[in-house]
């Protein structure tokens, strides 16, 4: 079942955010304050759709939702799908694809034209999940830390 | 000058939005209303910065910076660089990296950890204006068209 996140389900989502090759050097489970901070933030947002994947009352997924109005090609609305995990135990349980299409369609339900994520370029294995999905790798992505 | 857009600035911004080898297949400049409606939702959501380059009244750039709180890397805050156009008299002239370093800056003010942005993989100079300002080109950017 995918529902909103609620902030108790924060630890679980940090705890997937850490137990990852990239994440595990960025995230600091070990202080929640400043995850608990930003999930008030999100949550409070319109615009910002944080959901998990609930497995009989346990955490096993998450991801961030998006949603952006803009004025180029023809003022369509965009959606970005961020901070996609899958709990260790859940990978190839088919759960990311379920997770993604809920994405795709929430989008659409929002009346978003264009689905948009980017992945770090050696994660090669999610291209080719994201390539399944549907989604075209047409862009670059371009990051500055400040 | 860099400054807040306003509603009578959308013709001029449509105008380079179509003024594009990609985006004269993408706008319809003859159509104003659904770019007037967009920028309505646009100009009241405060996570929203649509900003225009004024030289002496004459509106010649635009860029769209979103401001999106998130869990990931340690509760990073980003923000995302979007319709980034120079109106075709002034390209060369340095107006696109006056931009883009004002989009950094803001994003700074706002407590922004992370700036990130797409390039289609056709602009090329674009990529390397990109990097010459700072930002690596760390990702793969997927797109579903909805």
């Amino acid at each position: 079942m995918i529902r909103r996140a609620r902030a108790e389900d924060v630890p679980a989502i940090v705890a997937m955010l850490a137990d990852d090759e990239l994440g595990a050097q960025r995230e600091t489970p070990d202080d929640l304050a400043p995850y608990l901070a930003a999930f008030e933030v999100i949550d409070t947002d319109p615009n910002q759709h944080l959901v998990v994947a609930d497995k009989d009352g346990e955490v096993v997924g998450c991801l961030q939702l998006t949603v952006i109005p803009g004025l180029s090609r023809r003022a369509s609305t965009r959606s970005i799908i961020e901070a996609v995990r899958i709990a260790a135990g859940e990978r190839g349980s088919g759960l990311g694809s379920t997770m993604i299409t809920w994405a795709v369609e929430e989008s659409r339900r929002l009346g978003v034209d264009l689905v948009q994520l980017t992945s770090d370029r050696s994660r090669t294995d999610a291209h080719r999940f994201y390539e399944r999905l549907g989604f075209e790798p047409t862009h670059l992505g371009f990051k500055l830390q400040l």
